[in-house]
């Protein structure tokens, strides 16, 4: 490895647009105890260590997208493509509008909204003006959005990415950079109406994807609270309770004690009070089951949220999906701003072992790709009057999704074309450029897909391999003899067919051609 | 107003998650005089204040975007979707795939690529880790791209959002977060072969478009540099003088030659030489006119830059653009990376007087609304070795075309329906929540846009008010006399024609309702 370069290269780095001072002011931020003198030495060797390697030296760029996040090639886009136009036609299907915002926000609208998870957001540099932060979810953002017009009442879907600083795991599909496709409804409705929407949407998609069996949990962050008092949690850690609770999905049960008596200071039977209802999971049996418990019951809160989960398994019934939804008390999500009900998906058979804990034999699921909830008080917080607007949504997690969809077409070896294009001008001799363009010209005005070589004089071989490695069905081949008759030669590349085609009525056989294909 | 509130206000922003730090270190870096005793002085007296004012005081947000973005409401997004088919259908008719970078870049990557505009590159927070910057284009994303996959050809779009801390102009279109819709050509072609097809795509997706009359003037770097030579331009201010030309669109030459010779020093002469070239515009005859000119066929990158463009001219005859595209002199186009031939599309009538400058009657388009040119080396900056690939590309700004067709629309009274609901299920009577509920289920699951109230009991008149507010086309009634003859009555929303169809022929008829709709 050429150790001079790369040395080089971190200099360079640093030198660059007032970076070093830029580092000194970071390097002082974390240790105070640096002395300005001793960083003023060091700047002073690097430089002359610079000066040593000279201006001549190959520049050593990193050559790579940044940290958790990544390019799509073509063949991805073509497999996100579908699965957007599958979400839309879904969000669409249930009657959404769209609305779009900015990918950053002022920081303060972004503060106090998330939680522990606080951590997580981008902010932008301070170069004057107004402190940013990237956007770390969609549902913030649509808050403000109604806060700020005065909209009382919209089902909106919102297809972006989110920003989020965490530790990335490609494999496991876990970016920094990722898309949320987020549906929500707005407005003062009637108990589960709109929420048991969220989960039929949730249902649909994922049948619609043909990725694998899915399960639906849905809980009550009511039932939650209720079920914290009930267990002896102090009011004020029920969020942070929560929190180590919402980690049942990847952590093992007595880590997640660990943390609620440890780290958070929770008394350990309160804990294992907890212990026993969080095992708690199914259908319209456990949540009567519950109803009778009367350490629950004693709670209003509880009460509430189990009855209102029982409309919501009803009303489950009758759009068809009982069997894809499930009850489960150890559902927390993460999220601060949940007050009703709360919902994940899960596919089966998407299965991960915690490396450290040596249990191999359980194993936690970690094939979330959707998940969303109630959030009434949400909006009201960007109201100068506190004005709340109810609302219930779900957001698709896309991006797990597209790599089970990469994966797949990769093991069944499936070709997926990347371009639409349906006709390949091919000129069969030299010289020919200026009747090829003409007649690109001609198909492009007629709204008929045409590419050709950028090559004033291609050879026919390399013309008709472009054609079979991009699966462009029709080639339209001019020569000398065709350029005198008036007419061209169309050949379907699959078949190797070919007929000679009156140049006149050349854009009417092409659609012919085409709808024989079934194009 | 309430100061009181505005000072707290302030304060608990400077407080939050550690700012106070971060505004003292700003502060350092621009002002190294500002002692760090006085600093902590001014903290602690803001503290007292903050004290004073107490925690139960009501908290003030500022509900806002960020400067110089905009939420996009529904009306605008189905706007916004109707420019990106047009786009995207034009793109994918000349047989081009799609990429995806992310949002951000590595500082590096940006840096030494936009020339005087480098400095209105939005920088992420350095929060530990790599140095990010937010893409000011999608040009150097897609340079590195290439040189990071080693891809030698491809043709690809890429549609997304790019980031300027610019001074905005929201009346004018112009916005710190904007849409760019990219199309380019990479690969060693013949020449002008590639660059005539951007230029025709640019003037295809105009009048598509049909938001009025446009041309698209066309230059040539080596043009450029050939002309600034022969004025006696010093070879190392091509590219500062360039720039200057580059304002030529908005500002009036008097004010040109001025940064010229009193900002950027260049001599009198030459800048009247200058002033001299850049009134020259026309067709394949200026072109000729100027390759009689002997200053500047002295130089050898003049006469390619002229041929070239011959070339082109021709071209764009052969696909019958010629019309609309004009070689002009005074064409720079700001950025560095170009390298061959420029271009750049203008709304006709879109005309803007400089406020400061009195001189009503001359006027200056700033009607841009695409732009691009070939950019050789650009990639090479990116490759370890230098490997060069050549590429030429257009990018579409479309949100003056939203603006246009926004104007419009409002203008022609046009009502834009936002969502594509086919079918509202209505409840003609009370308590029929279960069978309105099984009936979106079947036709959902039918794949039928349908929607219907979120209340248990919703009243007739609000339902087909929903229908007539929304253009939703059918609506489909049960009551209990159509639920006991297991019928339903359909519902024409704009004839008010209404027939009792069968509950089991229900989606085959909905089917042909609207395909007679014209849906």
């Amino acid at each position: 490895m050429d150790t001079s370069c790369v040395d080089k290269a971190a200099i360079s780095q640093m030198e660059g647009s007032g970076d070093i001072h830029h580092t000194i002011c970071i390097d002082h931020e974390k240790s105070p105890l640096v002395k300005k003198a001793s960083i003023s030495e060091e700047v002073a060797k690097l430089l002359e260590l610079k000066a040593k390697l000279g201006d001549e030296a190959p520049k050593k760029f990193v050559l790579k997208c940044p940290k958790g996040t990544r390019d799509y090639n073509p063949v991805q886009m073509a497999i996100r493509e579908g699965v957007f136009n599958t979400i839309v036609g879904c969000f669409k299907r249930h009657g959404a509008e769209t609305i779009d915002t900015p990918v950053f926000e002022l920081k303060e609208t972004l503060t106090g909204k998330y939680g522990e998870d606080s951590k997580l957001i981008y902010d932008l540099k301070d170069q004057g003006g107004e402190l940013l932060s990237l956007r770390y979810d969609l549902t913030v953002p649509f808050a403000r959005y109604l806060a700020m017009n005065k909209i009382n009442t919209i089902k909106r879907y919102h297809i972006a990415k989110v920003y989020r600083r965490d530790n990335p795991s490609m494999t496991r599909g876990r970016f920094r950079e990722f898309y949320q496709c987020d549906f929500d409804i707005a407005g003062q409705f009637d108990v589960m109406m709109p929420d048991a929407e969220c989960v039929k949407i949730v249902a649909e998609i994922l049948a619609q994807l043909d990725i694998g069996d899915f399960k639906i949990r849905i809980n009550h962050r009511k039932l939650l609270d209720g079920m914290f008092a009930a267990c002896g949690v102090p009011d004020d850690k029920f969020r942070t309770i929560c929190s180590a609770v919402d980690k049942l999905d990847k952590t093992f049960w007595e880590d997640v004690r660990a943390e609620m008596v440890d780290e958070k200071g929770l008394a350990p039977e309160a804990a294992d009070k907890i212990g026993h209802f969080v095992k708690f999971s199914g259908g319209q049996d456990v949540l009567d089951e519950l109803l009778k418990d009367e350490s629950l019951t004693s709670q209003k809160a509880a009460v509430e949220g189990l009855q209102e989960l029982k409309v919501l398994l009803q009303y489950c019934e009758l759009f068809k999906i009982s069997d894809k939804v499930l009850f489960d008390l150890s559902l927390a999500r993460g999220l601060d701003y949940y007050t009703g009900v709360i919902y994940e998906a899960c596919l089966q058979g998407y299965a991960y072992t915690p490396a450290a804990s040596g249990k191999e034999e359980e194993s936690v699921s970690v094939g979330s790709v959707a998940g969303g909830g109630r959030y009434d008080n949400l909006v009201g917080m960007f109201d100068p009057k506190g004005k709340k607007v109810p609302c219930v949504g779900v957001s698709i997690g896309v991006e797990r999704i597209f790599a089970i969809m990469e994966q797949r077409a990769l093991a069944n070896n499936v070709k997926i074309r990347t371009t639409e294009t349906e006709v390949y001008v091919v000129s069969a001799q030299k010289h020919l450029v200026e009747h090829r363009l003409r007649l690109c010209q001609e198909l492009w005005d007629a709204n008929i897909k045409t590419e050709q070589s950028y090559k004033k004089n291609p050879r026919a071989l390399d013309q008709f391999q472009y054609c079979e490695t991009n699966g462009i069905p029709i080639a339209i081949i001019i020569g000398q003899s065709e350029i005198e008759n008036n007419e061209v030669t169309m050949k379907n590349t699959q078949t190797r067919v070919e007929r000679k085609v009156s140049r006149d009525s050349l854009v009417s056989e092409i659609r012919k051609e085409l709808a024989s294909l079934g194009q």
